[in-house]
């Protein structure tokens, strides 16, 4: 049988995690792909990382990839290093090197993934990166290969777990969004520093990653809209749940006349929805094709084991088309192939909105909102106020009807200066069609 | 760009949509893959499904599936007419003239895909089958592919969607199973003679794939033990809701000390799981591997549309590997992989059952049932009689505890001979930690 050779560069979670699962279950990986994986090499900048390899089992232990790149014997680098620099030098080299790469970083992918994958096809190489989006979940291979056929109209994700842990909390215990954020870190499920997450923008990284393979456009994260969840309070959450709704972190990609919408926001989705019951860390993604019609995808979207298994998958992708074709080449590449699709400005979109208003409680409150509501043409589908303290501050809390975000943002511009507005308006977007 | 030939034989739903999609999509597959697919043949016996192709868009229309076979210049025979034969026939003349197939047909696969794969080895060529189990859903493609790292501990399908939508409507309207059944035969998702999808056979012919992939093992459908959903009474239904279940038709595989567990049949499963709220004809797997955690995977499991998409995968997947590696090899191929795996007895099973007794109420009914249980090691979780009217025929709803299922065969047909008992005994088994 041959033995494909993987040297892996970064020995954090992920990395440690795949060298465990090769060693530990080769026997049965090389059963079922007739060929046979060998971790040739690893590298770390860490020294304890390193020493607690077992050389028998891994005989280059290494600080500096280049000697693994430079590695004749090696046909795959695993890039588990994660972030731009070095990562990117690193899978260009190795790319150069015509080696095979397969890597779980999306913040390299979305932000210069024209370049590394344009890079890999000059090179006659495979870039493979099922585990930059949604840790175990298979929706790189499904978008890519399984569902090649589509026209796809929506794909939503949840695509952050520490997002939905929070959000998850929240619901269950009715605490604050700051409560949640500190279990989140106690139980290790939220970092230190957890902007990255809470913002929203690694969702957009790897949204980034779903429309150039669902719709063949390579999209700067920075390019799409993104709002974060530290606005939501436990109050949205118990309202948005009377009015039959919950309130998920949503990566969107919208196939639209009006161009495809990318864009991601806490979002209220119908209760009943299947994506209204993905809970704490899970993630998934839920699509829905001309061929398929809806399509739910989840399971775990980070962790140690769960990202070694699709980064498994994906050198065993590589190593069975070296061991049976001679070649690793023989997949569908063309990711970019709708390079100049139209993408729909946030402003122009059409969508129904939770709004929460901070009021002082005074009669004519709520004359006052809803007239600057109305000049917007923006028409209201439910009012709640649940209590009447006069004086005091009251949440407000309203439904519209379908409206232009670029109208509601001027009304709501305008409500959040009326006096007995006493703080920002939370708004909230909803998707009731999904 | 390269194209790849394409000769389709069976013209019924999934034929025609395949057809279709090619046509409709075609330009979008071929900028996505970077090879193009074109329909060189079609092949029915029913004159009018040939005469409905547009010769233009497909220059071969035949009643023999010879012509397909034979024309050189076709790389790739889609088989859509289902059954054993001819399609067996078929498709092993395919292989041998070195044609790669794509195939939906799970009664054949299941029965014959030994000799089918084992053909398709000896000619270097691939048989590609993700439509046959769960329509649209990528699982073959999963299982062979994305999760090849991972042990599987279990695997659980919702695989018909017949008995789903069955099983769904008695639980939406509380109607019976006979009633059910009309409603999904009015709504032309049961069959005239529905006897495959209920009895449980299709779930086993889709169940012994699976275990092929995900175990390693050729079991033949009548083998896995297998019952139907045809015994549910719409009593079951609302009972089991009440002590926190819903009854599915589970496709159950189970790795255990004891062995491999394969079996088909209607399960209690925990309200809050997932595949519970799996409704109506969508299908679903859920899965435990030793990476991946637990994964789901829905969608839709049958219809034209939705099965076509997984063909349209399947033929890409061979057309891209021939474009672009000259050569249709390239990827995991050792199916029957742990061949010696140990399968275990439904008798010897350790499972929790829910039991409906139909007696005629009088005292010490309940002390006949229960000595009975106890003298075969089955204990009693809860029980619960509603309905008391003495001298006419009521149910008793029992959950047990584990036990084990050949004494709880013993005791069920003792306690069905009890002078008290008016019909047979109602016993659904439980699948309490999934």
């Amino acid at each position: 049988m041959k033995t494909v050779n993987v040297g892996i560069i970064g020995l954090g979670n992920v990395g440690k995690a795949v060298l465990e699962a090769i060693l530990a279950n080769g026997e049965l990986i090389a059963k079922r792909a007739g060929v046979a994986l060998a971790v040739k090499g690893v590298c770390d900048v860490d020294e304890n990382a390193l020493a607690a390899v077992d050389e028998k089992k891994c005989p280059v232990k290494t600080a500096s990839a280049d000697d693994l790149i430079g590695d004749e014997t090696i046909d795959v680098i695993v890039e588990l290093i994660g972030g731009i620099s070095p990562a990117k030098e690193i899978i260009l080299k190795a790319l150069k090197n015509k080696k095979h790469v397969v890597t779980a970083n999306k913040a390299l992918l979305s932000q210069h993934g024209k370049e590394i994958l344009k890079a890999a096809a000059e090179n006659g190489v495979s870039v493979n990166f099922e585990a930059s989006v949604g840790g175990a979940i298979p929706v790189i291979r499904a978008l890519r290969e399984s569902f090649i056929g589509n026209n796809f109209a929506v794909v939503y994700g949840i695509l952050n777990g520490t997002t939905n842990f929070i959000l998850t909390t929240m619901a269950r215990t009715g605490c604050t969004f700051d409560e949640a954020l500190v279990i989140a870190q106690a139980k290790g499920v939220a970092e230190r520093n957890p902007e990255l997450d809470i913002s929203g923008k690694d969702s957009a990284h790897k949204l980034a990653i779903l429309a150039l393979l669902g719709f063949g456009v390579h999209v700067a994260p920075d390019d799409i809209f993104t709002e974060g969840i530290s606005g939501i309070g436990p109050q949205d959450i118990e309202y948005a749940s009377r009015w039959g709704y919950s309130i998920k972190l949503l990566a969107i990609a919208k196939d639209t006349p009006g161009g495809l919408q990318l864009r991601v926001h806490p979002t209220l989705l119908p209760s009943a929805h299947l994506l209204s019951d993905v809970r704490d860390v899970d993630n998934a993604i839920f699509l829905k094709g001309d061929l398929v019609g809806e399509s739910l995808l989840s399971g775990k979207g980070a962790g140690g084991r769960p990202t070694s298994s699709s980064v498994i998958g994906d050198i065993v992708d590589i190593a069975a088309r070296i061991a049976f074709s001679g070649s690793a080449d023989g997949k569908p590449r063309n990711f970019e192939y709708a390079p100049d699709r139209k993408l729909s400005r946030i402003e122009s979109l059409n969508m129904s909105y939770y709004l929460r208003f901070s009021v002082i409680d005074k009669p004519g409150v709520l004359a006052g909102i809803s007239s600057v509501l109305a000049e917007n043409n923006i028409s209201i589908a439910s009012v709640t106020q649940d209590e009447r303290k006069e004086g005091e501050t009251v949440p407000v809390m309203i439904l519209t009807h379908e409206a232009e975000e670029g109208s509601l943002r001027k009304a709501i511009e305008k409500i959040n200066k009326l006096d007995f507005i006493s703080d920002r308006t939370v708004v909230i977007r909803m998707e009731e069609e999904v």
